[in-house]
């Protein structure tokens, strides 16, 4: 079966439309909020990554969505680019049909509640005003534009019957995509996919649209919600880069398309995403609204592919289909990152002196180290690579450029910071001496001054430090020059000392990367 | 129909048994590891919680390992102690068997490899010989205890008549639990619902055990995956706290114990967890561990139940059932957290004033306060209760017993931190000057010689910072006094200053909660 869409023509029955709502439901969620630039920064990384629709935001809601919107429009080029709007909204519709008006394809999605709960409490309507509204909304969108998709609000608990004749509604007013949203995450797969089943079986012009699915991670249910939908007949997905979104989130985008691409014998779907840039667009919205996802999310989670037990990496060693499912390299990460702790057996810990550049040591020399690598993981909670190379090597990183030396630091809430920095760049002794806005950025500004650099500081954070053996300030620095990024990591008592060493050893980073033309090099950046 | 248990004596169909492995898949993974002492605290809120199972760790794998068992089988009360072992390893079972000695109830839990892949390169061994394995190690664990559990490693992926041979030579050498984990998260629910109702109907014995579920969650599958499960027919659930684990962790308790009790309609299914008490074990966790779960974490996330859109805060405000399936009280929040951000309305806002001890502000006020507070919206990606405090009163904290002044610092990596630190006890101002291990800990040093208190710093961490117009250092310090947790925040472009704030936060909030004695109040810590 094929059916024929505005926007994309021709299209069959095995092909998902992949819908991104990052940039509106993601950007709702609190601590999410992006500006202008970030909003372009992360539709062009979504065109980019291979998404079919990007739900830029909600125009009328304020100046600044609708210009974000109309300036996305204007210059993202690929995705179709989709404004929301409430179906009953007085400029609603015409403020979204506006800001999309300078796409290369616009959609306008407009939505109204359907279930009773919704148009009782929250909307103060009948079902029969909401069904006028429904018309209303889409005949309205279709002046503007032929791609309209029509929402029904809180979908998963709306009475069935009313469902239908709503979804005729849209449908006979010109909407072209109807989406079912589990608004509330309440919904099970089965719920989804009865409800997507019986809409197709049941209501007319229904063999013309395609159905979508929006579902919410309350219960943790939304990635299985989605193919539970998708196997009911629904043929868009909607979901966000890391799962952000309203409350516990969306559906993640990385989980669907990866769930979708290694169970093609269960789920034979094809999107257009290029898998191998998901952990880059996961990367960047980190960076963008400064949350990292937490280490054991699926696919972009920095121990997503990491194995720390004996047994686990004994296996991966041996053939890494035993413990993966993908290759990490499917989804952007370089290779399997083997974190060692007191788990590790001796088979990872070589795997990690050979990736480290220390592949040719003798078997003495390797069981010296591993040994002393066993004392140190009893005291230490994760065991990094420097950690390794410093078990291996007095003289860590020959190949610096720069080495901190020393820091003096006056500071106080009555006068700027002052810091006197020292660094060793190249051999030779350098100072300066400088003022800052407290003594980090004090610091940092020391460091610029004694070696200038053009790029610039996105992200410094200080990891959650907790009290016992190893109470440790560990700072993460990141810097970015021009489309290179490079995580530089310190680790010392002294929280000042902890970001100038994490500080320059992101530059030592840099400047290797800046001899290299590889189009990719996290696996350095891996924990 | 009933089954007898060993350990849970009568048991029926409707019950379903919560085994938790926090403490030994979980501690496996990267950045997880705890020591003796947390893992001891996490086992007692564990069988607080009321979890049936607790998986201690794996005796044989080390001293460390076999110490914890041992421990928390001798002082943990109230769930079963499980220890881990291989079926075919040398001391396993004898050393799991001499861990759980001293347990009210012990369990040992015995695995090997059933799966092609697995047995032919991780194992190197032919299928008749791990069946002979099975026979074994399971004969051997019913030395030690009545109560014995075998995993078929890599089980979803197991060729399923082999399957069936396996779990048949398990139950026949006495195993009362059969673990069929999808290892490494690779299954659909169809898959596990699949694999459950075939081995009921196949396997001879089938209806004298328990059958128990262990999804890992790579493609972000685990809660479906064990919830189809149960509906194929397993009764014990094998999961983590926060779904912490191996590579993208397990299935997280607590979404699968509020996704049952949320949908007793489709689901008829009791455990015998406190669900109140599930937010309090999530963050002891993250305390111990020194990792938050993300923001948009379902349940325990700190936006799991906050409504930024100004259309869904309107909603909740109206009657909260439009936007939330579960009450946030019943998870152990105090309250919904409303959030605000510049999508945020006008009644949210009232209503956040409101909260804040503000609800009897004129209209005037109000509607002024709202103007300045979009304006700050505009610029700040999060608007804090202290920043809207600060809207509407000028003399904020006219309670707090403690206020910063001022501090002077000397700092550098040749000598000791030197902080002189004044602070406004009571309304008089008090200085100390003292030495440290760097800035933060000589100002926190100097806050004690201040004001001495009993409190231990139990969390230090400062929160990612994005360049932009909103470049400061966000800290949060975490206190524990008997038993009371308080989290204080502070925000300053100097880290040591924002680091003093947030110590100064905490300590005036612990103050005010020496005086009360509530059993929770986690209200004024949520963001």
């Amino acid at each position: 079966m094929t059916i024929h869409h505005p926007s994309f023509g021709q299209i069959d029955d095995s092909r998902v439309i992949l819908f991104d709502t990052t940039l509106r439901d993601g950007e709702q969620s609190p601590g999410f909020s992006m500006n202008l630039a970030e909003k372009l920064r992360m539709a062009e990384a979504l065109a980019d990554l291979g998404v079919d629709v990007i739900e830029a935001g909600f125009p009328v809601a304020s100046r600044g969505d609708f210009e974000s919107v109309h300036q996305i429009a204007q210059h993202v080029r690929g995705a179709v680019i989709c404004a929301l709007a409430r179906s009953g909204g007085k400029n609603d519709i015409a403020s979204a049909g506006e800001a999309i008006r300078p796409a290369e394809r616009g959609r306008i999605h407009n939505f109204i509640s359907t279930s009773p709960l919704h148009m009782k409490y929250k909307l103060r309507m009948e079902p029969e005003t909401v069904l006028e509204l429904i018309t209303a909304g889409n005949t309205s969108a279709r002046n503007f534009t032929d791609d309209v998709e029509w929402s029904a609000e809180d979908g998963s608990r709306t009475e069935p019957d009313f469902l239908c004749r709503c979804v005729e509604a849209a449908i006979k007013a010109g909407a072209t995509t109807i989406n079912i949203p589990d608004t509330v995450g309440y919904a099970t797969p089965e719920d989804m996919e009865r409800i997507f089943s019986m809409l197709r079986d049941r209501v007319p012009g229904a063999d013309g649209v395609i159905f979508s699915a929006h579902n919410h991670n309350d219960l943790g249910l939304a990635v299985a919600n989605t193919l539970a939908s998708v196997r009911g007949g629904a043929r868009q997905i909607e979901c966000t880069i890391n799962g952000i979104g309203e409350r516990a989130g969306n559906a993640a985008l990385e989980e669907i398309v990866m769930a979708l691409r290694t169970r093609q014998d269960a789920m034979p779907f094809k999107t257009r995403v290029h898998s191998e840039r998901l952990l880059k667009v996961s990367r960047m919205l980190s960076t963008i609204t400064g949350f990292d996802v937490q280490p054991n999310k699926a696919i972009v989670g920095r121990n997503a592919f990491a194995h720390e037990s004996g047994i686990h990496q004994d296996g991966v060693l041996k053939n890494a289909a035993t413990y993966e499912i993908m290759t990490p390299e499917s989804v952007g990460w370089s290779r399997s990152s083997l974190v060692l702790g007191k788990h590790s057996g001796r088979a990872a810990f070589r795997d990690k002196l050979a990736t480290l550049g220390y592949g040719d040591l003798g078997d003495n020399q390797v069981n010296d180290a591993f040994a002393r690598f066993k004392d140190l993981a009893d005291h230490k909670k994760v065991v990094y690579d420097e950690d390794i190379v410093a078990l291996v090597d007095d003289e860590v990183r020959d190949h610096a450029r720069i080495r901190f030396q020393s820091i003096e630091l006056t500071a106080g809430s009555r006068r700027p910071a002052r810091a006197e920095l020292t660094l060793e760049v190249d051999g030779e002794d350098r100072t300066a001496s400088v003022t800052g806005n407290g003594p980090v950025d004090a610091a940092f500004t020391a460091i610029r001054a004694i070696f200038p650099h053009e790029a610039t500081l996105s992200l410094y954070s200080v990891g959650a430090i907790t009290e016992g053996s190893d109470a440790q300030a560990r700072t993460t620095v990141r810097l970015e020059e021009g489309g290179k990024m490079v995580d530089g990591q310190g680790a010392d008592a002294d929280t000042v000392v902890s970001a100038v060493r994490a500080y320059v050893h992101a530059l030592n980073k840099l400047l290797v990367k800046r001899t290299r033309a590889e189009p990719e090099d996290l696996a350095t950046d891996v924990a």
